[in-house]
């Protein structure tokens, strides 16, 4: 016997999705995740997943909740260390509450998170100045002073945002050219308060207990400046942690777990959806389809049936 | 110039979670189909699509249509009879009304459309006591005599859920075994007022205004018999409408449309999504991630951007 049939780890869209379908062919489920919401939890007003009226993304990862829970779904707010599997094919989950639980299946779903600086003051100054979400924290620095870290479409988009609510934005880049489609790059290179600082690395970020000031390297000439800010945005883009089953799966070459077409990974028994996945698209309702996808591929192999309809 | 950017034939979850998607690319677009919503207006009780209370498929489907009229979808009441690729790489769609209609980008999601029986009372009584939907209908034969069609998992779960609503149930089915799951073959045998007729051919559904008679033949012994019957429910599957564009696109043995992980067919400028693609699992959420998949790739295939989130 297994503490649950089926345990799901991560609560963004796929994961509570998975929970949904797999209660709904009685399993027992369980969600392990330290927070709900994933990233659709980043978009405050959501106006793309079909079948609602436009709200804020954490509303609607509520609502997703609320379904899964009504269907039989416990929430475990704890956090994957290590999953094994066993000898007779279940597997083992060790949590960082010292927890152990077993399950049949296994669905992974914990998406993934914003990549580091790995620079001094970047710990320190999280959610005191520092920011992984624009879409979130742009409407804050009214008339402030901010610098935004990276050089795709997050970035570039970002320091867009930030041009009419700021007073002075920075953008700062490690290359000369950007990732960041064409049209995004022109439209900001039209915009004056935006000062873009290519190609120049962040070396640290300082205050007191609030950001105060960023140092920036040039990587051409080698010298550093530190520059006045109220507020980092660090939009250099998402990375999976996919240490606690990296024995497990197979993952490709930016760190991804490798699935086929109905979400099986490489391990008999483990299944993964949405962003953690090579899944093309990082969207609410293609991640929520994936988690579909994922526990009726689950409810197949613990059953085995024929699946179907 | 092009009527339109992008075309998108059907418009249930995968046609229209593509339009929401193609339409805030900023692309001028149509959705051309016979009727709104597609198999989830089958579902009097939909409570697996996350995010929303429990409602009717065709309420869900209506607020699917309404996203994307908010965005600008232009919903033509029409079929497609036949789709060409022109020279210049655009495609132009002839209609049943006759009309010719130019776009960039062609979206296929008309999905799958119930089997026919092709028997004599078919096309007379569809409406009039036959229907395809189980789900929809048993509801109406309270107390009456019924007979349904089909040996799958649709058909037998059919015949178990009229069971406590008709006096009496006659499952019909062409071969001595099932193709439905032993778990559900298993709670039909226990149903008292379940007759199972295998394998029975069905011969011709009769009646004057309405269903009176369903006329079987024993496949061994090749005689014939009329048992009298309110309501006939066929259950025999669901098959693609291929034939305005299988001389464009490649599709399967069971004749879906194939296409690559990101929705593309064969056919460059041609995408396909939901149910009659190979995807696995006809659920509503994981059409919409398809449409939502789809529409993102037309919109990198008209402007050559890299796409990405």
């Amino acid at each position: 016997m297994t503490d649950y049939d089926v345990l799901i780890v991560g609560a963004g869209a796929a994961g509570l999705t998975a929970a949904i379908y797999s209660c709904r062919k009685q399993f027992k489920t369980a969600v392990i995740a330290p927070e709900v919401g994933g990233l659709t939890n980043l978009t405050n007003h959501i106006e793309n997943y079909p079948g609602i009226d436009p709200q804020s993304g954490s509303q609607l990862m509520n609502k997703f909740l609320e379904n899964a829970k009504s269907f039989g779904t416990v929430l475990l707010t704890d956090t994957l260390v290590r999953a094994d599997k066993n000898k007779d094919s279940t597997f083992t989950l060790r949590l960082e509450s010292g927890k152990k639980l077993s399950c049949k299946a296994l669905i992974l779903a914990f998406g993934k998170v914003p990549r580091k600086l790995n620079v001094p003051g970047e710990k320190e100054f999280f959610g005191r100045g520092l920011t992984t979400c624009t879409t979130c924290d742009a409407p804050l620095f009214k008339k402030k002073s901010v610098a935004v870290i990276g050089g795709g479409n997050a970035a570039v988009e970002g320091a867009i945002e930030l041009s009419p609510i700021a007073n002075q934005v920075y953008l700062i880049h490690r290359k000369e050219s950007y990732k960041a489609d064409e049209i995004t790059v022109a439209k900001m290179h039209g915009l004056k308060n935006v000062k873009q600082l290519t190609p120049y690395q962040t070396v640290s970020i300082n205050g007191d207990k609030f950001v105060k000031s960023i140092t920036v390297e040039n990587m051409n000439t080698k010298k550093q400046e530190t520059i006045l800010v109220d507020g980092v945005f660090s939009e250099i883009g998402y990375e999976s942690k996919v240490e606690a089953v990296a024995h497990l799966v197979k993952t490709n070459s930016v760190g991804e777990i490798i699935i086929d077409d109905r979400c099986n990974t490489s391990c008999h028994g483990i299944f993964a959806a949405g962003d953690l996945t090579p899944v093309p698209y990082k969207q609410t309702v293609i991640a929520a389809g994936e988690g579909a996808k994922a526990a009726l591929e689950a409810h197949k192999y613990i059953t085995g049936s024929k699946g179907g309809h």
